[in-house]
């Protein structure tokens, strides 16, 4: 059997608060594990959360990972609890300062992606990172990690699916998008529910809720499968939540491989595609 | 002043009925130029219909363009009402056939486009095309081209917005899609909606209505603004309508490029993206 509990826990880290952060996460991570869950998504910026001020505040809260207290929680908390979390974490590497995701597994630190799409004051604060988009194995399925703006490029789900990821984790801090109608779903879960359509593969946007420094934030965490549909949520846009969705990575691979609806990797025209630079009238 | 009326016309064309098509489509295009449009786009396969039993029947039904009776009822229509048009057409090009969207100008005939993502059945009846995505440029502004399952590969859209359209003018015979839930609007209309934010630019998304040889077409015909949010829209699933929508192809220009909230072209890691073949594990 391959199918398992996935969770995802919406809820509002606080700036500059590691410690109490950490405390929360434990709290949603201990209540994804009491659910049955073997992979628990945390928010973005779940270790010391977003609205910095500038680059030397963040870097004042930032910590390296694999090392530093979240590491180490996070670790433990894993090897405990025989469960994989992806969370959100203020990475210090050397000189340089990332805005990333982190895998952590039963065994520890499993793999780290730093954001590759910077959205708006992050390009003043964190380094850009030209370590590529990775997908981590695990005995779960192939994972890719993507963090929030990451949705708004359809790349970031193509290049997932196409490096045979069964799930885009996403951590996320989504924010309201200027003009979202009541009538439609607020953008970033359309982002996440058509991602997974068209590259058949789950989606966890796990949000966070709250206000941080004049800056508010949506929540509306969503679990999305294979054809788009949300297995869970949309959540509200401010109660603090744990959304929880079986999902079978693994055993859903043939079904999705060879969905006779649609196939939109197998029947993609790379021979006509644009994909360079930006041409303006 | 570069604002115009865009209308889409959602009806159901009938197949193998070439003429009273072109009656039905001459009604549509007689509405729209009443309601003050300056382009009006019509439904895929308005010509001839869908559910052609093969190659052959198709064939039957199957025009030059320029030349035949759709080019010259579009042509003149185009010319007397001073408007555009764009429409899907069944298109017989020497011993090839393709499903065709074109448009047609005052000045008559402007471009073709052939589908490059050819869905289910239609890869046993149509040729696969190779002439690429082409952008035509017209006084109202750079219009892109796609038909209904296109709208399921993000590059379609991607692929428009690096050749500068404005809009993408998507004629579909949009079906019901599996396990659609009622919570979130059609798959479709998703695509369009996320399709337009990802690229800030214009979609029209004009579906059909009716069943044809047993296949239900599920209207919700869609114009969406270059943030995504609908402008006209989602029609209903049943009923002919025709969808109105004051648009700015080429004045919304400096505001759609230089998005305060998002830039999710001038953003793109393209340093980073996969687009060659599939992995799977």
């Amino acid at each position: 059997m391959t199918a398992f509990v996935l969770a995802g826990a919406q809820y509002a880290p606080r700036i500059g608060e590691v410690a109490a952060n950490i405390d929360l996460s434990e709290h949603w991570i201990r209540e994804a594990a009491a659910a049955g869950a073997r992979l628990v998504v945390l928010p973005e910026a779940a270790s010391a959360g977003y609205v910095f001020d500038d680059r030397a505040e963040a870097e004042r809260y930032a910590e390296p990972f694999p090392g530093g207290s979240v590491h180490r929680a996070w670790s433990a908390l894993a090897a405990e609890l025989g469960l994989w979390i992806v969370g959100g974490v203020t990475e210090r590497a050397g000189e340089r300062l990332y805005n990333s995701a982190v895998l952590v597994g039963p065994h520890g630190h499993a793999g780290t992606y730093r954001k590759a799409h910077l959205w708006n004051d992050e390009q003043r604060i964190y380094d850009r990172q030209d370590d590529g988009l990775p997908v981590f194995s695990t005995p779960l399925g192939e994972i890719a990690v993507g963090i929030c703006y990451d949705a708004w490029f359809p790349e970031t789900f193509r290049s997932a699916a196409l490096a045979g990821a069964d799930l885009l984790a996403l951590p996320a801090n989504w924010v309201p998008v200027p003009g979202q109608p009541d009538t439609v779903p607020v953008m970033a879960d359309m982002l996440c529910m058509t991602g997974a359509h068209s590259n058949q593969m789950y989606v966890a946007g796990i949000s966070r809720t709250g206000t941080e420094r004049g800056q508010e934030f949506i929540g509306r965490s969503l679990i999305a499968g294979p054809e788009g549909w949300p297995l869970a949520g949309p959540a509200g846009p401010v109660a603090d939540e744990l959304l929880l969705a079986e999902v079978d990575l693994i055993g859903s691979r043939p079904a999705r491989h060879h969905n006779p609806f649609n196939q939109p990797l197998a029947d993609r025209r790379t021979d006509l595609y644009r994909s360079g630079p930006l041409a303006r009238p």
